[in-house]
């Protein structure tokens, strides 16, 4: 099963919005005769790859797989059809898919036709690699990731709003990695005004991620590098209801998408809803998200528990300043016991920075 | 010298405001004949130990030191004299010592009397070890550390100023053994009140540190936990000349010692000066500082480059809120280029705290 965890994780940031599976197909004597991954979305799943490997091979054979075999027709033919046409004998699951269109219904179709099933193998190490899958067909909501780059002394920004470049080129290099994974970026509209950024992936990665500004009355500028670079990636611009309408009709015309969500919270009540937003974002099977600022956009994630995993980049610099800014605004938390805890974190130093990467439990 | 240098080590945090040195005896086949380090202020120095283990031997044979050895009649007798009268053939040292008593002293009094010298042998390591004493000595000012423990958006306070505990004990235990090696541990008025703390090291470490309020109006509290145990170690109010006579009076009657500086400069005039401050702390031989904040103190210490040296814990957690409080408040930079850099710094992971200790390099 680890060497099926290992495949799956090449198929990471190209699979998506489909979860990214590996799968092994072995012999009496434990001799691999089969492997494969599911590579691409619309692409053979893991297990045909294994089966198409091994060929006649698999009869009475076993395979080891990191997610439930499906059972319905999608853009592929049924998996559990195709392992028992192979004549497997025995599978092994690391994990149940959660999705509603199969949901157990995939080992209850290799129960039924004598195949012998065992679930749970190695169970954590494979919820934790399609936990973005799992929330997106569960929740109806992507995956969630804040970035920011902060000094020692947590602030984004000078008091003059100064802020490039507070990361080292290394720990750059590490957030367009971490962008040519996504389906989109985000950032609000005073980041997307004051730092008028491209938000694409340079060089590209596997995925090529839209670019949305949370942008409430759609001040952005037709001539902003966003607007102008929209051939290359999407741009979407996400208002309220009460901006103005010839803004909206100019960056229509300009090739950007604008959405529209009211907001029935008193707070935000000239905000456009992130929660609804994010909901259409999964509804376009959009599966991870990068968040990269900034405070405002941050703050109001956090306040809404809608942040999954951060990604924080420590410079070993300070600013100072009880005016300069700091990565997460918003209304925030009153009591250290209700703090976000993160989990499963792990620090790397990037050259002179530190980077912390790590997914946040929210206090329930 | 690597030996001597370990050897110098030992004595930090006890040998003060003497400098931690280190010294080896070697003969001909470079075999140790003697070894020893400055143990404590008053007590003999590094030379004398290591000269006292070789006993008669030391004739002909060649020392290690890593500082220059002194050639004035202290608490204890000049070490350049009784190097000269062991007969040793050839000193070989480190660094010089730039006190002003000695500052090439020693070194010319070994030269006349026939001894071979050599100056410079790694001779950064053994800087490195005596920054406190030098600045001291040579700019009249203690070494300052600044702590702070702050949450992964960079706050030490929800915003309803609610801060226990950010860290997490391991975090705590390093903050006490630090202590424990300070002359002095200083928080703000803001802070005394707040936490009513002790700012004691439990365990207590080789120095008892003095524990000074910076408290413009003298509003520390004679029932406050400082005051109330300051038969164990003194505290020191240092005030405005505006605070009120009678305030200053009480605190004096409570065992209190109370310090008084004006300040000329318009941004906080009513603040007692704290360079003034610092080379009063100077001018009693103390040599380290720990600063504990809060963010108002340490943003004043900041912005006037008084800091040298930064521990800072990072816990693993967020509290999110543009009011929530950042650890260093004041005025601050403008500008990224000119921010306050972290040298020879290192990281550690404490559990699941980092923390980061280095050098502050000022911009100038």
């Amino acid at each position: 099963m680890h060497r099926a965890l290992e495949l799956a994780r090449r198929g990471t940031g190209s699979v998506e919005p489909n979860p990214a599976v590996g799968s092994i197909i072995v012999d009496h004597s434990l001799k691999l005769i089969g492997e494969g991954y599911h590579q691409q979305c619309g692409g053979p799943h893991a297990e045909i790859h294994a089966l198409n490997m091994a060929g006649e091979q698999s009869q009475g054979k076993t395979i080891y797989v990191t997610l439930e075999p499906c059972c319905h027709q999608g853009k592929t033919g049924p998996c559990s059809q195709a392992l028992i046409r192979a004549g497997i004998k025995k599978v092994v699951i690391a994990m149940r898919d959660p999705a509603p269109h199969v949901d157990g219904g995939g080992i209850e179709e290799l129960k039924q036709a004598g195949i012998e099933v065992e679930v749970g193998l190695l169970e954590s190490e494979a919820q934790a690699l399609v936990r973005p899958f799992v929330k997106r067909v569960t929740q109806g909501l992507p995956w969630i990731h804040a970035k920011w780059a902060m000094t020692l002394d947590g602030k984004i920004a000078t008091r003059t709003g100064h802020s490039q470049w507070i990361s080292n080129p290394r720990s750059r290099e590490r957030v367009h990695e971490l962008r040519g994974r996504m389906d989109a970026i985000m950032v609000g509209q005073r980041t997307a005004t004051a730092d008028d950024p491209l938000l694409t992936a340079r060089p590209p990665g596997k995925r090529i991620p839209a670019r949305i500004v949370i942008d409430s009355q759609a001040r952005l500028s037709v001539q902003s590098q966003l607007v102008q670079t929209v051939a290359e990636a999407p741009v979407i611009v996400v208002a309220h209801p009460s901006a103005s309408q010839k803004k909206i009709l100019q960056l229509e015309q300009a090739g950007v998408e604008v959405l529209q969500f009211s907001n029935c919270t008193s707070e935000n009540e000239s905000q456009p809803n992130l929660r609804l937003c994010m909901q259409e974002l999964a509804r376009r099977d959009m599966t991870n998200i990068l968040v990269e600022g900034g405070g405002s956009l941050l703050g109001s994630c956090f306040d809404q528990r809608l942040i999954d995993e951060v990604h924080v980049f420590i410079a070993p610099k300070i600013i100072g300043g009880a005016e300069a800014v700091t990565p997460i605004a918003g209304k925030g938390l009153e009591m250290i016991p209700e703090l976000h805890n993160l989990q499963d974190y792990q620090i790397q130093q990037l050259d002179s920075d530190i980077y912390v990467n790590g997914r946040v439990e929210h206090h329930t």
